[in-house]
């Protein structure tokens, strides 16, 4: 018996992987979780039938929403992540040893419990006594917090379902209070080679450059996500990504990465021609 | 009814496009030879079951086959084009209006006459006056070649089949020779995400680099490729990929395209880690 995962990319296109097992099928208050084994991917955690991460290929995602912003103010010690109940971006961030203080906005414990239970690569920092779980709506959080963090993580599912709200201007101002007069937010972008998002993300990119001085759109390979070509934002009160980059002082703390480094983190902020007229940039 | 054409990108992943029409499908000497109309692509190119090119993001492939090498040396003149017989390659050169010869070496007349048949996007250029196309083998070519061009791109099909001498050594070593003191050899170079190819990767550019004073490796992003994130070769008896780009003689050219420009020409040389550790760099 042979059994396949296939997620829809686009109406025309379907991207498949083989499971060798299922490991589990849940249905929390907010969405549907399964859990599976791939042959190519390993361990993989799918969400409303939309694949979230891969044992494989989830160190690129993650460390490319945490690292690009770490490196660029490397003395940030208290941060807000919101969504990423999985706990990659958390297993990133509590690297830092001058990080001392992390809240944890996830809307659904469920993912929190099961990710914890069967996806020990990404959810092993979720203890971590810096780490403060918050279950509850993101979108609501940061309406209560003001100059409180210097970095700001969104790490969201799909611009619909549960992840809705945190691509809307109401949710980025919040944001923009909640961070320091040296803030910088990152954020998951998506992707804009299939038409699906195309027009959410012009608009989502445009929000938040009305609201941040510096807003900047960078880019990762992601094999297991539609088209592989994967976007993220860089918004800040005053840090520029590459100009501010501090690639000394990130290299001497000497973190062992799969994907990201200081030369590639300048690179990624480069991008195809496409891209930068979908985004208008 | 509907159809599918599915791709097996490893033994546990599959790459599936919908399929509008079937255009035409032929048995060469050497390859199976077939053109689709998909809903999201456009046309498609398929060789022994193999995708080849799609017209959505062909540009990506054939600009950062070509571009990268004339914005290093605009100055060239001669070059030679190895493979490549849909012509997006050819179609890039003859942008170029200091470029006075182009030998193109093919070694599959069906694949020039059916893309001049049914993939024009690609094939629009091969009959401009500079064009010399010679239905031979690119191995046997190049053995009688000496200090003849400044260019020559490696534009293969994959490391087995009618396309696996164009990674060996003795190819690479007639390339070396038959370029001019300042020329530049640009080759496709696969992917390394998936193992099938990533020792395959490793020893060429291992061979590479034993040969050409400068050997480096950049990525781009082709979505309908396995993984999405694909690499090239960059080698050359002097001219180095980033400190001799001639950005503003290239911008001056004022080409129009869909996915390279001179800042991410830079960007595109910077690895993540784990490429670098599979090639050894």
């Amino acid at each position: 018996m042979e059994l396949w995962f296939t997620e829809t990319h686009s109406p025309g296109v379907r991207f498949s992987m083989k499971v060798t097992r299922e490991i589990v099928r849940h249905q929390s208050d907010y969405q549907s979780i399964c859990i599976l084994d791939t042959e190519e991917f390993g361990r993989v955690l799918i969400m409303d039938d939309y694949l979230m991460l891969t044992e494989k290929d989830e160190p690129f995602y993650h460390e490319m929403i945490t690292h690009v912003g770490m490196a660029v103010n490397p003395a940030i010690t208290d941060v807000l992540v919101i969504g990423a109940g999985d706990g990659g971006t958390i297993r990133e961030l509590t690297r830092y040893p001058g990080i001392r203080h992390i809240d944890l906005v996830e809307i659904d414990e469920d993912v929190i419990s099961l990710c914890k239970a069967y996806l020990p690569q990404t959810a092993c920092k979720l203890d971590d006594p810096r780490v403060h779980l918050r279950v509850e709506d993101g979108v609501k959080f940061v309406r209560q917090c003001e100059n409180r963090y210097q970095l700001i993580i969104v790490d969201s599912t799909d611009p619909f379902g549960p992840g809705e709200g945190l691509f809307t201007r109401e949710f980025y101002g919040n944001c923009f209070n909640a961070l320091t007069a040296d803030g910088i937010m990152l954020n998951q972008h998506e992707s804009t080679f299939y038409d699906e998002y195309s027009d959410e993300m012009t608009r989502v990119h445009r929000t938040i450059s009305d609201l941040f001085p510096i807003a900047m759109v960078y880019q990762s390979h992601i094999p297991t996500y539609p088209s592989g070509h994967w976007l993220f934002g860089f918004a800040s009160k005053g840090f520029h990504p590459i100009d501010d980059l501090k690639a000394d002082t990130w290299n001497a703390l000497k973190l062992k990465t799969h994907y990201y480094n200081t030369d590639l983190h300048r690179g990624a902020f480069a991008l195809p021609n496409y891209v930068k007229e979908q985004l208008n940039i």
